[in-house]
Formats: C-alpha cells, structure tokens, sequence
C-alpha cells in the first residue's frame, strides 16, 4: 500500500495534482519503457466501459469490427504527402526481425489509414460493394518527446473508423454523424460535454479534406481534443488505387472517412471531474458503484455486520456494481480514503449501531445540490433507492460540467489586447471574429500559445457574429474558439 | 463478389481446402505485411464472440482485465536464459524512433512476461498484495518463417494471464484451474472437446517449470495447440526481483503462472468443423445464428416477402441473432452459397407459396443425427423452435467432434513400427508407453515427425497403463499420446 499523504491541491499546481490523483487512483502506472505507461486493472475497467458503450453506439450506426496489422510498409507511409509530413517525426520502425536486417523497414502504425484503404482497394469493384463502414480497436505508437500519463503517450489505445462511399455528400455525412456519436457518448457516458466544430486548416489531421472536433474544457480551463472525425475526401484513394464502379457504369475513386477516440479519455475524465480528494467516476463508468464499508471492533461485531454487508450486496443483485470491502488489515478510514481517491460514486457504512437500528449510513463522492454528504437510511430503502441515486449523480456531474464550461466561455471579445489577457488569466474558451487567415492565427498562437479550437457548429456560435478579426480587424469570415490546450 | 468455383474437397487437399474457405467465408485475407493477416469482419465478429466468452470466465475466476506496454526492452527478455533462447530468432525489433537511433532496442513483445512482472515487483511488498491475478487482451508478434492464415501468424492477437502466489501449490492450483477453463470453454463455445495434458520439458515454454496444454484434433488427424497454462515457478520471480514478505516475516520469491489462447481458435473452428461446403459455426459463436432469405421474382412478390421475413425477423427478437438478406442484386442461390459458406448454422427461405401457406422453409447448414435438412414449419412454430433448434446444433456439433476424436485415438499400440504405421497413415492421437528419456522422444519425432503431444490428464489415461516405452521397450515410466501437429 503506499504511503498515505495529501495529494496536491488542484488550486496549487493542477499538473502535479493531475499526475498524483492517476497514481492514487491506481489507474495506471509509469512503465520501464520510455513514454509507455501501464494501464492498472482500475483504469482499464474504467476504459472497458467506455468502450462496451462506445462499440455499441458504432456499431448501432452500421459499423462493423476488423483488424488490420500493427505494421506498415514505410512506403505506404510515404504514398500521402501530407499524412507522411505530419506522422514522420513520430514513428518507431522496425529494421531487424527474425534475426536479419528487413529489405524493407516496417513502421509500428500510427494510424492506419494507409493499410486500411490499400485492403479495401483489394475488396471494393462496384458501387454495390459500398458504403464500407469499418472500425478497429487496437494500440498505436506515435513517439512524442514530452508525455503525460493519458493525455499523451508513446503508445495508446484507441478505436479507428474507416469507411469508404460512393459520394462526397455521404462522406460528409458519415462524417458529422460520427462527431455527433462521439459527443452524445460523452455527455451521456463521461458527463462531459464537448464543444464541436470544424478544425481550422493548420490544425487538421495530415491527410484530411477536413476535421471535426470534440473539445472539453476541463478545470484548468485548457482545452482536450476529446475526440476527432475526419473527412479525407479522395486523398488516400487515389493514392491506394481504391476505386470503384458507378452506378451510371463510370470509374470513380472512393470518399473516405475516419475517426477516432482514444484512452485519453480517462484523463479526461479525470481532469473534468476530480477534487482535491482525488478522481470522481460517473455512475455508468464506475467498475465499483458502490463499495460497502463495515465497521467493526470486536470479532462477533465483525462477523454481523460482514453478514449483513454481504446481504445488502446480494440485494443489490445487478442493479448496481457493488463491492464488499472485507479486508482485515485496513482500518475503515484507509477504506474511505483509498475508494474515494478511486472515486467510487457512493459509500455504505455498516457498523454495529447502524445493525441495531437496521439502517446503513449512505455517504456521497460528490455531492448534488440539495442533496446530503451523509444520510442514514433504513437497510430498505437504501437497496430501493442505489439506482436512482446513482442515475442523479451521473445527470448531476453532466449538468456541473455544462455550467462550468459555459462560466468559463468568454463571448464578445473583440480586440487581441482582451484575448490574450483572458488567455494569460482565467484561460477558457474564448470566442472571436477570424478573418480566416493563417497570418492572425500563427500570431495568436505564437503571442499567446492558445490556438483556434474549433470554429464551432451552429448551436455554440454567439447570438451575434462578431464583425471583425480579433487579430487584423478585418471583416470576420466565421466566428471561431480559442484556448490553450493539451 | 468473389467468383463462385468450387472448393477443393477436404479429401484431396486438407491444406488447399482450409486456405480457400477461410478466404471464401471472408474470415481473413493476406495483407501486403509478410506473414500478418487482415481479420474481416466475419471473422472478427467471430472472434469478439470468443473474447466476451472467455473474457466472462476470466473475470469470475477473480481475475482483472490490465494492459502492459508493446515495447519491451530487449535487455529484459535476455534476463531469463531459457525465455531468451527460445524467443531469441523470432524478435521482431526497433531500432529507431522518432527520427533518432534508440539507445536501447526495443522487442515488440512476443509474450508479456519480463515486462509484467518487473511491474508486479514495484507493486507488490507482502503476502496481503497476493496474489495477483491478471489478464491482458492485445497483439504478439513472432516473426515466423512459414505462415498460415490464424494458425501462425507474424502479428496475433491474444489474451495473457499473468499471476503472482505466495505459493508453489497456490501457483501449481491457478495453472491447473486456467487449463480447466481453456477446456470448458473450448467444448461448451467452440463445440471442440481437447485432450488436457502436460507437455513434457522439450516441449514446454520457454522459461516455465511446466506447461499444460488443451490439444485438439482437426479433420486431417493432426492435432492442434488451442491452449495453454504455465506454471513459471520462481525463474520469472527471480530475475525481476518479485519479491514478498511472507506471513512469518521472511523473505521470498513469488510463483507465477501465464497462460494463453489466441486467434489459432478461429482456424481450429474452420478445421474441427468445416465441410466441403465452407465453414460451420457452432450456434453460440454465429454473429448470425439465422439468416433469413426471401424469395420473389415480381416486385409484387418482392414487397410481400421481404415485409414477412422483417416481420420474422422481428418476432424472433433477441432470441436469436437473425438477419434478413434483402439484396437486390443476387440470386437467392447465390445467397444460399455465400452463407452456407460463411457457416450460418440456420436459414429461413420465405417464397410466395410459403406466404401463402404461412409457413416458412427451414434449413439447416449441418444435419444432427434424426433431423431433416430441409423442413417447412408454420410461422408461429419456427419463430418458437429457433433457439431449441440452435441449440440441439450446438450439442449435435460437441457430439460429433467427440465422437471424431475418439475414433480417431489410438491405444495399446506397443512397437514403434505400429506407431510408425500410424502416424505415416492414418494419423490421430497415438497412446503409448514412454520411459521419459529425451532420447526416446528426438527419434520419434526425426523418424516420423509426430511429438508428444501431452502426458494426458488422468481421465484421458488407458484403462491399462501401458507396460513399455514404445521405442526403447524399458518399463514406462508415463502415458503419453503421440501426433502430427500444426
């Protein structure tokens, strides 16, 4: 066990709060491997959740599972220009295997773009073999130089999508369908509500026609990328030769689309939710929704309220995910303290007096308005009321996230003097006029580090467009999000 | 869509046969990286069926779900000595990353073991953190020489459990019970009962004290390795340095046990029950248990069937997973063809006159002994039956499979010569006498090229345990069963 000591508060230093609350937690831990961490079994049954919903929302939307290989010919790499510019810098390559030097180096895939749409040219003759809707789960590596345990690390896990269609139009279509997969399954799963929109062109995907983008603002007030949908237009398929037949009878090469979600999102959900306590879990992704605490002195006592512990668990049944902590050698305060850095939504202590007076004392992670930190309840009435506390809980964090992302969105700012005070105080999503420019955009980036976000979809753009660029003061071509971000 | 040609039978060409129906069942294809292969969706929805299964007894044998980095470093498989040597010629190994010469090269894990339990040592300090049970779901790569689409593979994907127990006997009862599940599993999803057994030292795993294996028969009479469990004593523990204070307050070594099963499955499915025709799902691992066809030649017609079989297909509900072809662009043979190869164990044909008669046409991929291949059935009736009828196939397929293998075993053979016989003709399970030498076991295998499979589990044992070793005629000192294996 380690050493009990207080965490870092987020209000000190968020960053090394970030990294204590990840190791408290358990949910992962650094690796012998340069920027390579270890998923632990808390963390990985967090992400297991977030990826049984998310499989089901792909799959409810037509797609299908497959798997294509972690290695990449160098040369597929190569085929794209703007794809092999973007991933270069980042790739591990294989040389040797097999106890020889490789006549040709294989890459370790960063993304699978390349791979994927050379299989499809091989699959795809007529306008009857597609859509093609695919997606894979699996490990990529992209070598970065500064890593942080989820957010950013050599090798991640993640889904991909990759489809291919017959037309632009249904490209797009896949494409905005996909953002919106990902943003209902955000606020629904992690009760985390992104921001969406379009990627300038500086910030899109090396390859892309264009890029859509969930962005959640989490407690620093820095902007995550949470999640990203490509349209790729024509650009790998021609490439990779993935052409097909008309209706009309006519050769035409395919529209590609991908997408994808990736492990960052438990540090996500970490930095949205978590308090100077540790890491807070939403209800529906909590591998432990309730833990169950007895309290005993004396060995008889132990015996009765182990017992009754174990009842109330079997009551539960599979109305919730409940756990018995029955350790011998933790005091009940450890236990508190090690499932609230766990961030375990709700807590049953069970003691002696709570037996004589058949109730349970039922104590919350977080606390909903209105709602008590503690309460006793009657041993009943705590097994009938679990799931809809629980179902609170998840409605209540989604509904603190919203107020907080809207609190920390800064409409109306018109000159760069006003961005970038914001940027180097408060932080947040800072909304503007950009003339569309990427002279003004270098600018804002390179003066103030925040960059364009998104150019965000109709329901988050301001009452009133603003007139002007914030930067140049030229007329504004579309209103765009600045922050800083991970 | 593929040409429509035969397949070679599997009694001319077992070999040519597997390669064609996996391809033709779109299970798998080649991909343009030497010896991996593309899973297709068929053959993913497949194996994902596997993974929920195996992944459910896991989990209620007490073990979490974790992850473990790709990369490991190379100075860290060297450190045990027979690990070393037996995965030595088959790294596959990176020297570059991140446009720079890596200072150390890393091995793309070829098994997790070095890195895991380096990992457990900073995590464990006493008896109270055993044991440890975990399991890891991810890809492998074994740079082989000569590959076959699942059954080798450069690139495979896999589970690992890795433990750590305060002792041998613990350690020796956890490989033991993960040996049982591999069996369970094996004949309760795959339909395909294995011989359980342990391997003798040359055929073990590198760097274990013992290995157990599940051996199963293919059609061809050879067998094949669908499982393992090892017990790794304290080789692993020693050289990572995992140790623990026990109860009494000494210092000590923890065993470990790994044991693993890989996507080797889906081509033992293809071998165990496939026919001249194509694959053969057993019911449980079908993603389409039924697959219904309507039938019409006027448009009429079209509209009318096509609502039935929705209609059925909706009535049938989750009881079974059940699609409707409803393509345009076949023939209704044409569709008989593909899903019969694809292995779907049921079909629904609904034509005009079925319409009619408000019936529908059942057929059905492999016929149980007693049952009719083809049979009309009322709506009402057919909708009632499906899942008893899925899992009469179910039951029929493990039967039969059993049946095969034990017709296929051959006991009390005495002399080499017979054994000889044996496996240059006919082939199977041979079960003899052995005196343990390593000798003994080298001229069977360069004489023949069969192995010992295992030293068979006692229920697997003769009624008379064989006298004599079957090649040196000194006293037996164990059974063993001999084959040709994949």
């Amino acid at each position: 066990m380690a050493e009990e000591k207080g965490l870092t508060p987020r209000a000190q230093d968020f960053s090394a709060w970030y990294n204590e609350v990840v190791l408290r937690a358990e949910l992962a831990d650094y690796s012998p491997v340069r920027g390579c961490m270890v998923i632990r079994p808390w963390g990985y049954a967090i992400w297991e959740l977030m990826q049984g919903a998310l499989d089901r929302m792909i799959k409810e939307t037509g797609h299908q599972n497959a798997y294509f290989p972690l290695f990449i010919p160098l040369s597929f790499i190569e085929r794209e220009r703007e794809h092999v510019e973007g991933f270069a810098p980042e790739l591990a390559i294989v040389t040797h295997a097999g106890g020889k030097e490789l006549e040709e180096a294989l890459v370790v895939r960063p993304t699978s773009e390349t791979i994927i749409y050379a299989m499809f040219a091989k699959w795809v003759q007529s306008y009857r073999d597609l859509p093609l809707l695919y997606n894979q789960w699996g490990n990529v590596v992209r070598w970065e130089l500064r890593t942080r345990l989820f957010l950013r690390t050599t090798e991640f896990l993640w889904q991909e999508g990759h489809t291919a269609h017959a037309t632009e139009e249904e490209a797009e279509e896949e494409t905005r369908r996909m953002l919106g997969v990902y943003r209902t399954f955000m606020e629904q799963w992690l009760a985390m509500p992104p921001l969406t929109g379009l990627k300038s062109d500086s910030e899109k995907f090396a390859g892309a026609k264009r890029t859509y983008a969930c962005e959640a603002l989490m407690q620093d007030n820095r902007a995550l990328q949470a999640g990203t949908s490509h349209h790729l237009g024509q650009n790998f398929s021609r490439q990779f030769d993935l052409k097909f037949q008309t209706q009309e009878g006519r050769e035409d090469y395919a529209w590609n689309t991908s997408w994808g979600a990736t492990t960052r999102l438990v540090g996500a959900l970490v930095m949205t939710h978590g308090d100077d306590a540790g890491i807070v879990v939403p209800p529906l992704l909590a591998p432990t929704q309730v833990i169950i605490v007895p309290i005993w002195k004396t060995d008889e006592q132990r015996a009765a309220v182990l017992g009754k512990a174990q009842e109330i668990a079997k009551a539960l049944g599979t109305a919730a995910r409940v756990k018995v902590d029955d350790r011998d050698f933790l005091t009940a305060g450890s236990k508190f303290y090690e499932w609230e850095a766990k961030g375990v939504p709700l807590r049953l202590e069970i003691g002696p007096k709570d037996l004589a007076k058949q109730q349970v004392m039922l104590v919350r992670r977080i606390v909903p308005d209105g709602a008590a930190r503690k309460e006793a309840l009657s041993e009943t009435l705590a097994v009938q009321q679990i799931p809809e506390r629980l179902s609170g809980i998840q409605r209540a964090m989604l509904a603190e996230a919203t107020r907080r992302r809207e609190a920390n969105s800064h409409r109306g700012v018109r000159t760069f003097d006003q961005l970038r005070e914001i940027v180097d105080g408060v932080g947040g999503f800072i909304y503007t006029g950009w003339c569309g420019s990427s002279v003004c955009e270098t600018k804002v980036k390179e003066e103030t580090k925040a960059t364009i976000r998104v150019i965000p979809d109709a329901e988050f753009r301001s009452a009133e467009m603003p007139a002007t660029c914030v930067v140049c003061g030229e007329p504004a071509a579309t209103e765009v999000v600045w922050a800083k971000a991970y």
